[in-house]
Formats: C-alpha cells, sequence, structure tokens
C-alpha cells in the first residue's frame, strides 16, 4: 500500500503545481506538514519529493524547502508537435483513421500555405484522430513533395507519424501556431459527428525546416467539447504565446 | 528617408522571427547581404541590427555574426493579461463599455469558479472590449470581493484596469488559462453583434495571489474573425501550452 500513497502524494502535488496553487519560488508544503496532512509517515512523503524532484517540479530539498521550480509550467514541445506523444502522456489511446492521402498539384490556397509556387507537387492529407476510439480532430495536412512523399511508405497504424518523419530525416526545426475558432463545415460535420455550423477550436500549424523553408502545414479542428489548450503562467515569465489580431 | 529605412529593415527581420523564417541559434543575414538585400549602405542596416539587439531579439555582432536570440520568441506575459497593455502593443486602440458591475451572492457555479463558499459575497462584471471601436470581444468577470470592490472607484475610460488593480496592490501571482471554442449565446450575439451559435474563441483564465487563493476568474469571449492566439516553438523550447482534455 504504500506504494500507492506515495504515489498519491506526488499526483496531489503535481496537481497543485499545474492548476496553480503551488506555484513557482514557492515553498513545498514540509515533511511534517504533509505527514500530518496525509496521517503518513515520513518514507511515501520522501519518495513522492524524489519522485517530483526527478521530474523538475521542485528543487532544494535535502535539508533546504523544497521550491516549485520554474520548468514545472513548461511542457516538452513532443506533446504540442505530436498527437500521439500527447495522448500516450494522457495515459490515453491514440487512434487514426487516414480518409485521404494524395499527390497533387498546388492550387493557389495550398501554395500560399506551404509559401511555393502554384503548380508545384504537394502531398494532402485528411484523417480523423480518436482519443480512445471517440473522434476528436479532423487534420487537413499539406507537405512538400519532398516529405509528403515518405508518407506513402508509413503504416498508419503502426505509431506516429511525426516520429516516422524524424526517422526518416525531416528536421522540425520552427513551428508557429495560430489558435482560433470556426464553424463547422460539411467535411468537419460528417467526420467528426458534430451539427454544420457547430464551433470548432482550430489550431493552423506551419512547420519549418533548420534553412527555414517551410516543410508542413496543418488545419486541425478539435471537438471543443473533448479538448482545449491551457496554459500555466506567472508575471515575470516571459511566453511564445500571444494574442493575435486573427490573419 | 534614413530614418524610415532602418525602421523599415528592423521590422522586415522582426516579421522574418515572428514567422520563424529566421529561427532562434540562427544567423541573421550579413552586414553585406543586407546591404545587397536593401540596396543600402551601412548605416541604416547597423541601426536596424541596434534596434534589435537591444529589444532582445538578436545577440551577438560587433564583428562576430549575430543570432536570433531564444528569447525572440517570448512575449512579456501583460500583453496576454492586459487587453488594454495588447492593443497599445499593436499600436490599436482599445476601448470598453461597461454593461454591468455588481456585487453579488455567489451561486455553485461563481463560486466554484472561485474557489469559495456558496454565498460568500463576490463582484461580477460584464464588459464589451473594442479594438478602434470595433467590438472584439465580451468579457464576464468575477472577482472576490475584497478585489471587486475596488472597481467601484475604477474610471472605466481612463486605461487599464489591469493596471489600476496593481496600483491599489492586488498581486497576480499566477495565472491559469484554458483555450476553446463555444457557440455564441444571445447575450454573446447581442453585444458582440454575431449570429447565435456561431463560433467564439473563448479564453477562460483563472488568477491566484502570491498564497495561491484564486481572486479572479474570466470568461472571454473574442470574435475568431478579429482575434487569434499563436505561439512560436522550436524543438528544443520547453513552454507552458499544453494542449488538454477539456475539463
Amino acid at each position: 500500500m504504500t506504494t500507492a500513497l506515495h504515489a498519491a502524494i506526488a499526483e496531489s502535488l503535481r496537481e497543485r503545481i499545474r492548476g496553480g496553487s503551488l506555484i513557482p519560488g514557492q515553498a513545498v508544503p514540509s515533511e511534517a506538514e504533509l505527514c500530518a496532512e496525509w496521517n503518513a509517515s515520513r518514507a511515501p512523503i520522501r519518495q513522492a519529493m524524489a519522485t517530483l524532484r526527478a521530474e523538475g517540479l521542485i528543487s532544494g530539498g535535502r535539508g533546504r524547502r523544497s521550491t516549485v521550480s520554474a520548468q514545472a509550467l513548461a511542457q516538452p514541445i513532443d506533446s504540442l508537435m505530436s498527437y500521439s506523444s500527447w495522448a500516450h502522456s494522457l495515459g490515453r489511446i491514440p487512434g487514426q483513421r487516414t480518409v485521404e492521402l494524395g499527390l497533387r498539384t498546388a492550387d493557389e490556397e495550398a501554395a500560399g500555405a506551404l509559401h511555393i509556387d502554384v503548380g508545384s507537387m504537394v502531398v494532402q492529407g485528411l484523417r480523423v484522430r480518436t482519443l480512445d476510439a471517440v473522434p476528436t480532430m479532423l487534420e487537413r495536412a499539406l507537405y512538400v513533395e519532398q516529405v509528403g512523399r515518405l508518407l506513402f511508405e508509413f503504416d498508419s497504424d503502426a505509431g506516429s507519424q511525426w516520429e516516422f518523419l524524424k526517422s526518416r530525416g525531416v528536421v522540425f526545426a520552427s513551428a508557429s501556431h495560430v489558435i482560433d475558432a470556426v464553424a463547422a463545415d460539411t467535411v468537419d460535420a460528417a467526420w467528426l459527428g458534430v451539427d454544420k455550423g457547430s464551433p470548432l477550436l482550430r489550431q493552423r500549424r506551419t512547420t519549418r525546416d533548420a534553412e527555414g523553408a517551410v516543410i508542413e502545414y496543418h488545419d486541425d479542428r478539435y471537438r471543443p467539447t473533448e479538448v482545449a489548450f491551457t496554459i500555466q503562467n506567472t508575471p515575470d515569465m516571459r511566453i511564445p504565446l500571444a494574442r493575435s489580431i486573427n490573419p
């Protein structure tokens, strides 16, 4: 039972950090306070603190009072870039259904999104992404030809497309995201099982290689009953998120 | 004309950094390259680079090649927290119309949002926020009594409520934001001039004081034709933004 207790104590402290009731720089409750709160001995408390220290959520300890670290609010970027690794990080099962994957000639819209010439070849994909088998997001993706062609070798049941492309040498050096809301069109409605016109949370992503050339463009639409974006901040942080005039 | 030229060069480089075609760690074009690109002498180029260096967007220079700094993608948090300072940072004119500001007894919903007991007193506000006189956002705010009461002394035409509360000693120590999409209800439709049921971009914000107590809760709804949230990132960044299961 000790195993379950230290894990429960660690998770409770994680939640207080994520929720903002314990903020970076603030002291974590002392061992004595946590013993009293949990009616527990020092062993599970110390084990919980060691876990949080290993995760980078708290620092100090060993005699000094532990404090919440500035790193605690930061997310590794893979959980924003990869749907599969995000789902796994939540203990949920990601799934996908490829509706369409094709090579085509770029029209003005596709060329504009990828910053290439009209008439260049592009690869276009439409995928339904699921979470525990529930449709959660509809992904419209565009790739420049040399990146997109790799996807015809990807077994979509085999895991993360993002990991597959990285394993094939594609470098995702920077990404720019625009988050807004949009009314579901007939395609969204059919694949996400929502009414036409209902609100969807949209994330448009432009990804570039190390030379700054655009290699990928996504228009991902989420059912807002299922997914949101969350941000934690303190006033002295600088964060790469901005409220913007919708382009 | 030299004034306009160095400013134009600086703005062009800023846009390449914001857009991701110049990313942190990457070398900025050399003075010689920029001279050729702009058909300019070294003076305006050097002045533009000095401006960007002062803004923290680039580092190095003085003999060594300048590179884009990691700080370049980070935003000071005030532009996320304060509508007024955000609008001013874009060179736009913020405006507001207070529809309602009242002291009332917390029902279950208000008590839950502020983590207080049902029956406590709270201050509730409804404001239309404008950008260059165009309605852009409808703000529903809830404050714990001791913070909210200060607002009855605030002249809403006098500037930022956020700055006013800070000047009165209110400490905004951390904030937690949830961004999703929602269908406009009748109140949204009336004040934002959109159809009922049309998609709005929603930001819910919970703000805490230095002790971790909730002092403010916002439900802000934006016309998505006007406003979006944008994020720039590189893979080695850790950022405080996460895709989440909608709570």
